[in-house]
């Protein structure tokens, strides 16, 4: 930890964490002036910061196939997927794989997924809303702390049930800020426990998951594989109004 | 396990063990032939349990302060918690040891909490609804185990919100049920990860909770230690209709 982020935290001390496990909780967290961390590890999160990391320019989340489908007839890219499947129609779904082309820099991608896009509708009342998956996990610890401001670790989940893989990223996160912020919160106090429990382990507990079992018969293991990789990105994506844009920075220095 | 036990899990193998963190999740669960345990360690579960412990003969949950005090203008022993502590006018609060009364003895209660009683009352959809708290814990795991049906454990929560000490019971729980169940929840997954990385410090862990601060005003520490014994009594309130009455059993030879 340097100088300057241990200044910048005696600046605000009273700064919070907590940690939301499901979007069908978020309306018990006030939101103001926090910044909200949006995570859907398999897949949106992640296939946003590879789209991002190949240089794609915006991402415009939208929240029905309908809206999607509009866009994708004024001509725009667009992705969609419902059940971890791609949608009939439609360009890609949210497989990483599918924005690790070059063909997509510069442009603008419209996006609907099953959890993750409406996960990222729902924090409207935060002062800021950003993306984080394993990929970006250190470069956006780094923003966090130069924020300075308090932070809700939002899991997207599935149908707003509870899963593993974003609660544990939820935990590796708590863990690294924690010594930053007030944590007030049991939920972030739970994930910071699973996390230090499987943290050895966690690609077989992570196998174990709900959503691994769903996901089994649509062969993503690939898909899987590579999302529960640490640091393969410098790029932090921020919501701009009603869309997303990467602030990429430098990789971290010291942690 | 007796073989008795180990006969009734196999003539069911299908049957599976859920974890519902807050009341406000539960619409995302079928409760359609299940039976659901209603979790509030501090206080309610752990009142519920006591009182009838205590030979209260029946106790009506409700939802609102109007009407409890309704039910008091009949005439009825009437038990309102908000925040913690006592309404004005009310008989008692959701402190256990307020119902350790020998005059309570036969007598019908009214009770509404701040959550437990919600809690209650949303889980209507079940096949059957019980009670579980520490105090509890051994009577019931037998009783879950001789029903042989699934098991939703629903946790009272804040407000909504999650907590650690309903979800460190439903780990416990969920630690000792498991071999008789098919677990493909996460949630459930995660309480017993907590359990089993803090079961050896438990107290200590849970003295570090949301609650635990919020409640320290109120000076209940002897409640919350009272709360966090393990198997006082044998008694499994089971609601019928809209009142609940204790199953009282034996206690179990061998689990």
């Amino acid at each position: 930890m340097t100088d300057k982020q241990n200044h910048i935290s005696r600046d605000n001390p009273v700064k919070t964490l907590e940690v939301c496990l499901s979007p069908a909780l978020l309306a018990n967290y006030s939101q103001e002036n926090k910044v909200v961390v949006v995570i859907d590890i398999f897949r949106a999160s992640s296939a946003i910061c590879t789209a991002f990391d190949y240089g794609v320019r915006k991402i415009f989340p939208v929240e029905t196939v309908k809206e999607a489908r509009e866009y994708k007839k004024k001509g725009y890219i667009t992705a969609a997927e419902r059940r971890g499947e791609v949608l009939k129609d439609f360009d890609f779904g949210n497989s990483p794989y599918a924005f690790m082309n070059k063909d997509l820099k510069g442009k603008t991608i419209i996006l609907t997924t099953s959890n993750g896009t409406r996960t990222l509708k729902r924090a409207s009342e935060a002062s800021q809303v950003v993306v984080g998956c394993f990929l970006n996990f250190s470069v956006l610890q780094h923003y966090l702390l130069e924020l300075n401001r308090s932070v809700i670790l939002l899991c997207a989940g599935w149908r707003n049930r509870v899963n593993l893989e974003d609660s544990l990223f939820a935990g590796a996160m708590a863990h690294k800020l924690k010594s930053h912020f007030r944590v007030y919160c049991d939920a972030a106090r739970m994930v910071e426990t699973v996390y230090q429990a499987r943290k050895n382990n966690f690609r077989e507990f992570l196998k174990k998951s709900s959503h691994a079992h769903r996901l089994k018969h649509l062969n993503i293991e690939k898909d899987v594989n590579y999302c529960l990789q640490w640091d393969r990105t410098q790029v932090v994506p921020v919501m701009k109004k009603d869309f997303l844009i990467a602030m990429e920075k430098e990789p971290p220095v010291s942690l």
